[in-house]
């Protein structure tokens, strides 16, 4: 189900797949990046309420990390609402309540978008690369 | 130089002011944020080379934080070429060679673009003013 690559070989399309991609060169920690991508499958509706999801240690398996790496990402998932979980490191997906976006969650997702961008612009994506990728994504989003 | 604080108050502008702004509520690591605002300070032209940052010390008495914590921040920048490090905890804005963006640096953009755009979309924005922040910033670029 899952599956660790370390050069990204095609856009991830997380409406269609349930691919979790890391990347052990980022400086991102992993099990951020398994919550991250896990987080970005749920927002999607990839998994319905009730779906249980591969245990910790399937998942710790197939992307070759630590089983404490994944239970950690679970864990992170848990606190925020999306996932129950189970004895034998199994986890179910849950309904979970959608919050009203304050005004500093606006601010703050504003700051981590340029924070985002920033980073790229760090990585070598020009300004009208990275323009054009937030363009793409905000076409998809307002359709 | 730098603050702390919990509530965003106001959307930082990043190309006029020099100010780090930490979330301790939020789920990303203290030493991550304060990276990533530096980063984005350093990406911006906010520092020129030559230029001392304040020492760790510094730093850790304004936010707040341990020194370790800061300590942390500045290493992740030393090891990606914006800083060198000084006796005393200092820290000086070197030269820093502009990369080449690769595909896979463009794919991972997309990626975390994206994950940032779900966790968005957790805290509760909607989807038209996630794209309508897209949009903003794009726009900034292209200019």
């Amino acid at each position: 189900m899952y599956k660790q690559q370390e050069s990204l070989d095609s856009i991830p399309d997380m409406n269609e797949t349930k691919v979790l991609r890391i990347d052990l060169a980022s400086t991102t920690p992993v099990f951020r990046q398994i919550a991250d991508g896990l987080r970005a499958l749920l927002v999607h509706g990839a998994f319905n309420v009730g779906d249980r999801l591969p245990t910790v240690r399937q998942v710790a398996v197939d992307l070759a990390v630590h089983h404490n790496t994944v239970a950690q990402a679970y864990r992170l998932l848990a606190e925020e609402g999306w996932l129950e979980l189970r004895r034998h490191n199994g986890a179910r997906v849950i309904e979970r309540p959608q919050p009203r976006a304050s005004a500093a969650s606006q601010q703050s997702f504003v700051q981590r978008l340029r924070e985002l961008a920033a980073r790229g612009a760090a990585d070598g994506l020009d300004a009208k690369s990275i323009a054009r990728h937030l363009d793409d994504l905000a076409e998809m989003l307002n359709k």
